[in-house]
């Protein structure tokens, strides 16, 4: 049933995720489905999970790292570089609508992206007592990283010709250039 | 009508957007409305004009200035700082669902984001002729600098809490100041 829910979400997205299309996919009746999801909402948090879990796996080689090569594999395993990964991006995309509009969804959201700023925050203070960064705040690191990465996600999807996966390695190493130059001094530009 | 589908566009999003809805917020009937919009794709090519007609309005101060302030005014116009940006931002957040299921649509967004880029682009040229910036492709640091706002507004939809607007512009003048730091070097990792 997981792997079911899984086809429809990398084909349709959340937006296209119906008890019917998940069990024409299962080649069962609609009416067997409610047993395990009575509402639209439950399959929902089903494929919520579902698809965690597959992020989950995905996520390579940070462990064997630290500092900013492993904030690089990090942001790197959220970029669409492969079919697979790039299905899985559509996902997370188009859950986004779902989840801005629903507020248990929403914050859901809220925690996984506190936990993954967590997670690249660790990687940017090492990187800070290693001397790879300047003297900056590693919170404010965390959220810039994890914003330029999705960012670069969305623009990715949209133009899968001009992002290739090699552009889009180019820029994640163009970006962490600018992080490891940047020192305590934040720009600041005239009021406005 | 445009009134309207704005209204119902900025309490539901695209994906509340129907007919009925639309009618309701008019006080008229559907089938009235049926004469303007024939099928649902009509209806959504309308709410993108004139949601891209509110974008265009709220694009402030960019044009008294130049380099990095103007760079840095084209972002904060994207940043949802008010109520009003904030219900645009989740507007077009809740569009990019549609728009990779739809291939006109995900076109149309397509050329959105490079004529997005292109402006950036000038900002960072001029940027760079007056050495606000080093020696590197304006392409790259106006990708990067797209993908860094619309990552940092998908978070602060999600949790405006931990982003109110002065975490926001925080936020982006110590991205700009990267910006500003970061030379011809991009860095590079062992490979992996």
């Amino acid at each position: 049933m997981s792997e079911a829910v899984w086809l429809v979400l990398a084909a349709r997205g959340f937006g296209g995720l119906t008890l019917r299309a998940v069990a024409a996919q299962m080649g069962v009746s609609t009416g067997l489905l409610t047993h395990y999801f009575p509402d639209k909402r439950s399959l929902i948090r089903h494929a919520v999970d579902v698809a965690e879990r597959r992020a989950q796996q995905r996520t390579r080689h940070s462990s064997e790292q630290e500092g900013l090569p492993a904030l690089r594999s990090a942001l790197l395993d959220v970029l669409p570089l492969t079919p697979e990964s790039g299905a899985m991006s559509r996902v997370w995309v188009g859950y986004w609508d779902g989840a801005l509009a629903d507020e248990d969804l929403g914050m859901n959201q809220q925690r996984r992206y506190a936990r993954w700023r967590a997670a690249l925050r660790e990687h940017i203070a090492a990187a800070r007592r290693d001397g790879e960064v300047g003297d900056t705040d590693p919170d404010d690191l965390a959220a810039i990283s994890a914003a330029f990465a999705h960012g670069l996600v969305v623009q990715a999807l949209f133009d899968p010709g001009r992002f290739p996966p090699v552009r889009q390695t180019e820029l994640l190493d163009q970006f962490l250039h600018g992080l490891a130059a940047s020192g305590a001094r934040p720009f600041r530009s005239t009021p406005t």
